[in-house]
C-alpha cells in the first residue's frame, strides 16, 4: 500500500471515531470538507516514511500521529483562509471552508480540528502511554507557543520578524514534528530526524512564496499574488525569484543529506527528490522565466 | 488559601511555563488579555473543590487540570466575541481580543490557548501517566466533537437545534468535564461527581439568558440582548422571565442534591448556594420586576 493510501485509509477511519455520534452535522461537514479535499498529505506521509526506518512496531500509533499532523495542518489552513487572514475564496481548488459553509463554522471547524487531533492520539495511544506522552509534546511543540505554526503565522502580525525565524515556525515547525513523530511511534530517538523536517520544512515555505509568484490560480488551486498583496515576509521577496529557487534547491540539497543511515535511506531521498518536483516543477519556472526574459526581476515582482 | 486564589496562582505560574521563550510578543500579549481579565473562575474552583472532596494527593495535577479548563474557556470566550459570531465589544469590561489587539491576533489566541491547555496537562502530569490519559481524555470531551463547547456553540449555526442539548453542549460540558477532573486528579472515579457538573453547567447557560435579558451592560461588563439580535436559542425566551428564573433556582436545587455524601459536602452546597446568588441575584430580579410591572412579559422581551 502506498503511504498515500495509508494515510487517507487512517484519515477516513480516526476522523469518523473522533467525531462520534451526534455531533452538529453541518460543522462536522465543514470539518470533512476541511480535510477531506485533496491535500498533498505531506506531513503524514513523512511521518510513516520515518517510521518505516524506525522498524514501525505500532503502526496504529504512527497512523494516529500520522492522521493528528495531518489535521492540525487542516486546521491551520481553515482559520488562514477566514477573512481576519488570508480572506481567500479557493484552496485546493474548491471552495474554501467559511466561503462553502459560513465563518462561524470555518472558525469552529479549525477549533474542532485541533481538538480532534489531540482525541485521535489519545484513543489510538492508550496501549503504550510513554509513546504517547513524547508524541502528543511533540504536537504540542510543532503547534503552540514558543515556536509551532500559531506561533509563526503570529510573526506575520509584528511589525518586525526575522525571515528564517518566521518560517521556521510558520511551516517547518509541523515538518520537525513530522519526522521526530516517526521514530517516536516506533519508541525511537527523534532527534537523528529533526534536521530532515527541518530542512525540508523551510523548503516548503520557500516553495510556497515561489509559487505564489510563478504559479496560476488554475494550477495552485487558490489565488496567487498573496504575499505581496498581504505584505508578508517571503523569500522570492527577500532573494529575488531566482536566488529563492536557488536556495530552495539547497535546502532540498541538505534534506536529502541530512536523512540518517538506514536500509530506507535511498527510498526516503526519491520521496524528498519527487516533492522538490512537484514543489516547484523545473518546467513551470523556465516557462515562467521564458515569458519575462524581457522583464527585469524587479518588474516581474510588481506585475504580481 | 482560596480556591480563588489558588487559581490565580496556578494560571499565572503554568501560562508563564507554557507560553515558554520566544514567541510572537503580540501573541503571548493577546492571550494574557484573554485569560487575566477578572473571571470568575468558576470551573477551576469546582475541580478544585472535588479534588479537595476526594483527598487531592497529586495538588499540582489538579492545578493543572484546573488551568486547562479555564484556558479553554477563555479560548471560547475570545472566538465567541469575534465578528464571526458575537461581534462583542466589551468582555468582563473591558475591551475583547479582537477589539483590543486584532481579529488576526484573537484567531490565534484562541487557537495557542487550546493548545497551550493540553501543554499545561502534559508538562504536569509526566509523573501520573494513568490520570493524565483520563484527564486529557476528560478534558477532550469538554470541549471537541461530539458534545463538547465546540459543538455547543455550532448547535447555533443548525437550523434547528434542541434547547437542551444545546445548553449542555454548549456550557454543561466543560462544567462536567470540571467536576470529572477534580475526581480524577485524585486518581478516583469521575462519575459520581459528573451530576454536579451536569446541573450547575445548566444552571450556568440559564443564567447567561436571565442576565441577558434583565442585566444592564455595566453590571455584566459586556452588551445585554444578545440572544435575541443573534436569534441564539434561550431559555428566557422559551419559558418566559419568570419561568426561566424558576427553572434556574430548580436546577440550582439539583446541583445541590447531587453532591455525593462527603465530609466537604456542606462547604460545596455552600459554593453552589453562593454562585446561585452572584449569578442572577434576587435583587436584580426583583428590581427588574418592579421597573417591568406595568408590562407583559411580551412586551418586556420585545423592549429588549
Amino acid at each position: 500500500m502506498s503511504l498515500l493510501t495509508r494515510t487517507e485509509q487512517a484519515l477516513s477511519t480516526y476522523f469518523a471515531q473522533a467525531a462520534g455520534v451526534g455531533a452538529p452535522p453541518s460543522l462536522v461537514a465543514a470539518m470533512r470538507h476541511a480535510v477531506f479535499s485533496g491535500g498533498a498529505r505531506i506531513r503524514p506521509q513523512l511521518c510513516m516514511a520515518v517510521a518505516a526506518a524506525c522498524g514501525d512496531d505500532a503502526p496504529e500509533l504512527t497512523n494516529a500521529a500520522a492522521v493528528s499532523l495531518e489535521l492540525m495542518h487542516c486546521a491551520s489552513l481553515v482559520h488562514d483562509d477566514m477573512p481576519a487572514f488570508d480572506n481567500a475564496e479557493m484552496r485546493r481548488g474548491r471552495p474554501t471552508v467559511h466561503k462553502a459553509f459560513s465563518e462561524p463554522l470555518a472558525l469552529l471547524a479549525g477549533d474542532g480540528l485541533i481538538v480532534m487531533a489531540y482525541r485521535v492520539m489519545l484513543q489510538a495511544g492508550v496501549q503504550h502511554p510513554a509513546r504517547l506522552w513524547a508524541l502528543m509534546d511533540n504536537l504540542t511543540h510543532g503547534v503552540g507557543l514558543p515556536h509551532g505554526i500559531v506561533a509563526g503565522q503570529a510573526w506575520e502580525c509584528e511589525t518586525s520578524a526575522d525571515l528564517g525565524q518566521y518560517q521556521r515556525a510558520k511551516t517547518g515547525a509541523l515538518f520537525v514534528s513530522a519526522t521526530r513523530a516517526g521514530a517516536l511511534s516506533c519508541g525511537q530517538s527523534p532527534e537523528p530526524w529533526a534536521p530532515l523536517g527541518a530542512y525540508l520544512g523551510e523548503a516548503y515555505q520557500v516553495a510556497d512564496d515561489i509559487r505564489d509568484v510563478i504559479a496560476d490560480a488554475a494550477v495552485l488551486g487558490k489565488p496567487v499574488g498573496q504575499d505581496a498583496l498581504h505584505a508578508r515576509p517571503s523569500s522570492a521577496q527577500a532573494l529575488g525569484l531566482e536566488g529563492a529557487i536557488a536556495h530552495f534547491d539547497h535546502l532540498i540539497d541538505q534534506a536529502a543529506d541530512a536523512i540518517p543511515a538506514c536500509s530506507y535511506r535511498d527510498l526516503l531521498r526519491q520521496l524528498v527528490q519527487r516533492e522538490a518536483e512537484r514543489l516547484v516543477p523545473k518546467e513551470l519556472c523556465q516557462g515562467y522565466f521564458e515569458a519575462h526574459a524581457n522583464e527585469t526581476v524587479g518588474h516581474v515582482r510588481a506585475a504580481h
